[in-house]
């Protein structure tokens, strides 16, 4: 059979391997249909395993952002300014899930022409950094407070640092990028200021909300599939989701076929 | 007339000056009879100021810390672990207000000797970070988690950086301590590890809450006073809650006469 091999950081390819077969008791073959791209992870929505249609899934990223930001993002209050920073699917979800709690303004910041144009089709603001200082826009429309809310979602500590720039005194800054280097924390100024920062990683206890607010037609996310690829495509696939400012990629489908 | 003129960080007198006169009409001058060192600080205790008790300005710095730290010390529960980073009158001071929401172990940790005495004798568990690693410490008291609440009580980077290190998964870190430089913050451990992060500064809100609590009996703040000065050994006071580690100085009270 052909399938994607991986090998290590940036080394997959698209191989002839032998069929899989289950060696201890406890291992499982699965087919699988369709799968979304997140990072080097792959979403199953498809196959074998069952009752797991497309809106689930694509949506659970989506509402998982809710708890992954728990006590943050679940604090927004009507009348709330939120800064999310990264307008890739995570922070595009940030901006739906923000929305349950109505604030009366959402601003996202990315340097992607593509990603802010999806960002302002979702309703929000965009700012791109390259063009506009994001402190200065945001300290603009909040009467040089600063913002209530702002959620990290990159995973970098120069956007990190910038959350904690643009919440004003009082405000919740929420990370839920995936980080791999420490950031600076400015206590030096942040000590007096009174705000609040978790980090928190998704988890599938969101599920139940999940279901309802899909139901209720509470959460649009269809809007995140950008790009359609079979099987035999794959390494195509991953291409494209690694360039999202060429590109334009949100979540990357590939079906079988 | 004699007083103590502030002429700048480090330069500080018992001088000769002019009686002081109202200048402008929202001048005031009052008399003060007695006043505590918090920093380079004074809280008057006695005097003109009407109605302010002994108790009620010492225990407003204990009582305030509940508060400083709101959401963090507020949610302190029964049965939790809470380790204090510094043993100076506000670590203290956490001490004794964390302990109104039943937490199982108060660990505190401190190089100077007289601060973890007067840590141990308010209940808790006192670690010298020169003899221990109390990341060690925690662990071992936690079955290997960490605490659940980390509390910064100094203002230096080492000991915020100590807090995020010493907490569990889910815990929570409230910066009290005031602070002059940029702490680091590892991301990278600590975006997947759902922890809480709060920065407050003390108000005077907090007020109502310490009347009634002082009122019943249920803060004692008396131990907090380790020396007593006149007024005309104001710079000897000075000096000796500059060195705690030598003095055991926690609150220095300075009356007239």
């Amino acid at each position: 059979m052909r399938a994607l091999v991986y090998h290590g950081a940036g080394k997959k390819d698209w191989e002839s391997v032998a069929d899989p077969e289950p060696v201890d008791p406890t291992d499982a073959v699965i087919r699988v249909d369709a799968v979304t791209i997140c990072g080097t992870d792959l979403h199953i929505l498809g196959g074998d395993v069952p009752e797991v249609p497309d809106g689930l899934v694509l949506g659970h990223e989506a509402v998982g952002t809710v708890v992954a930001t728990g006590r943050s993002v679940g604090t927004v209050r009507p009348g709330d300014t939120v800064v999310v920073v990264g307008a890739g699917p995570i922070g595009l979800a940030a901006v739906t899930t923000a929305r349950l709690f109505s604030p009366s303004a959402v601003i996202v910041v990315d340097p992607a022409e593509p990603r802010r144009r999806a960002a302002e089709r979702l309703g929000a603001v965009a700012i791109d950094p390259a063009a506009d200082d994001p402190v200065e826009v945001v300290r603009a429309k909040t009467g040089g407070l600063g913002a209530d809310a702002a959620l990290e979602a990159v995973g970098i500590p120069e956007t990190f640092e910038l959350c904690t720039a643009l919440v004003r005194p009082g405000g919740r800054v929420a990370n839920i990028g995936v980080h791999g280097r420490p950031a600076t924390l400015h206590l030096e100024t942040l000590w007096i200021r009174n705000v609040t920062i978790t980090t928190g990683l998704v988890d599938t206890r969101t599920t139940p909300t999940l279901l309802r607010l899909l139901a209720a037609g509470q959460l649009d996310v269809s809007s995140l599939v950008t790009h359609r690829f079979r099987m035999a495509d794959f390494l195509e696939a991953y291409d494209v989701f690694a360039e999202p400012g060429r590109t334009g990629a949100l979540k990357v489908l590939v079906t079988a076929g």
